[in-house]
């Protein structure tokens, strides 16, 4: 499996996204799932979970869809980004189907799902999450992020916690929170993870990290996180029997 | 979908199942998917979770094998815990296959799982994990829960904070915050929450309560839980940009 997760708050959006990869426990790999597309005056960030063929047809399509001139409709040309959502839904449904039978046989499932973010210049930024089956829904004020891959562990901090007017700072704190939770209980997610902080100033992703087991914020992070929750449990009184 | 718990400690076992039944988000019901057999010189505590009609199939059947005299596998009869986790596995497989038929083809999954706990007399108190395959695994020292249904949103706290030589007050605690979680972020599970603590020195189950939204203890949990969590997020340093 995998995780990513991106939340937007009002001053722009965090990115993050775990690496590992596997066919099975024994078969473990790292691959990035996040592809960056800057490009004048737009920048698109895509995360992706799900079938790892499937995901690297769809962004391998889109990178070749911008290089190609006689094509009309790639990122650098969609209008908003509910069409590039559209756009990427598209290729994703077509690359699923393409070996849908073969994989079928096999009892593989060609599904993925993805996470698309960003921002076109004159309209504000946005982040959109594409189903296996093309159509896609957006983060809201409320609910301001969105997670694919496996998403539950992570979630009942995020649930608390999350506003969209955090700073962009406090957003990338709780989205390592939420990896943290994830990656003790799911051997399936794995370090490094990915991590991009844009800030809707500008349409470059010049803010990107790769956080690897020993970084050391997020080895605090993890230390301080633990040790606040065995105290917060324990300043809780116990049921009494 | 359910939530049920169970965690054994030196001391007992505290056992939990949340009581919410649905078929579809509309046909919503209170069940209880906590069922105590008190027998002389033994104690099974069982919690279910997965396609109702099954789970109340065994359940009901364990009941008749009880009354029935000629019956000389039950509950009463078994001579380990071990093998009352295998008469329970083989109801369950069973009234499963009774109407797989039927249910396949509407799209129904009859599977369902079980948590068998308690003690026999000249034997430790132990818990079992009932697969819908039948098989069975129990809890150890270093993972000394057990979970079936909506397991992963309040999973990372107990993979924190559980220790085999909790008090049963504090492992109630804890399960009570495991719930917490997983009623804040998924709808299928619901309270009221029916909760037993078992203690060693006896074969009853007379330390069982039924936990709804007002209980005063529960109400406390959750708003200081929520206030605790929020604080730590804020003493950790945000991530700098």
């Amino acid at each position: 499996m995998t995780y990513c997760l991106a939340i937007r708050t009002e001053s722009g959006i965090v990115f993050a996204a775990d690496s590992r990869t596997n066919a099975g426990v024994d078969h473990i790999s790292t691959y990035s799932k996040m592809s960056i597309f800057e490009l004048p005056g737009r920048l698109f960030v895509l995360l992706s979970a799900g079938n790892l063929a499937t995901t690297q047809a769809v962004v391998n399509r889109v990178q070749r869809d911008l290089e190609e001139p006689e094509t009309t409709l790639n990122l650098g040309t969609v209008k908003h980004l509910l069409d590039a959502a559209r756009y990427i839904g598209k290729l994703s449904v077509a690359a699923q189907e393409e070996h849908a039978g073969a994989l079928e046989k096999s009892g593989i499932n060609p599904e993925c799902s993805f996470i698309l973010g960003g921002r076109i210049d004159g309209a504000p930024h946005d982040v959109h999450l594409i189903y296996p089956q093309g159509n896609s829904i957006t983060a809201s004020p409320t609910t301001p992020y969105l997670q694919i891959g496996e998403i539950k562990y992570g979630k009942p901090i995020l649930d608390r916690v999350t506003q969209a007017d955090m700073r962009l700072g406090q957003a990338a704190k709780l989205v390592l929170l939420s990896f943290n939770s994830t990656l003790r209980s799911n051997l399936s997610v794995g370090m490094p993870i990915d991590m991009l902080l844009y800030n809707t100033d500008s349409f470059s992703a010049h803010r990107q990290t790769r956080i690897r087991e020993d970084d050391p914020y997020f080895a605090d992070l993890s230390r301080m996180w633990s040790e606040k929750l065995r105290d917060a449990v324990a300043e809780i009184p116990d049921f009494e029997i």
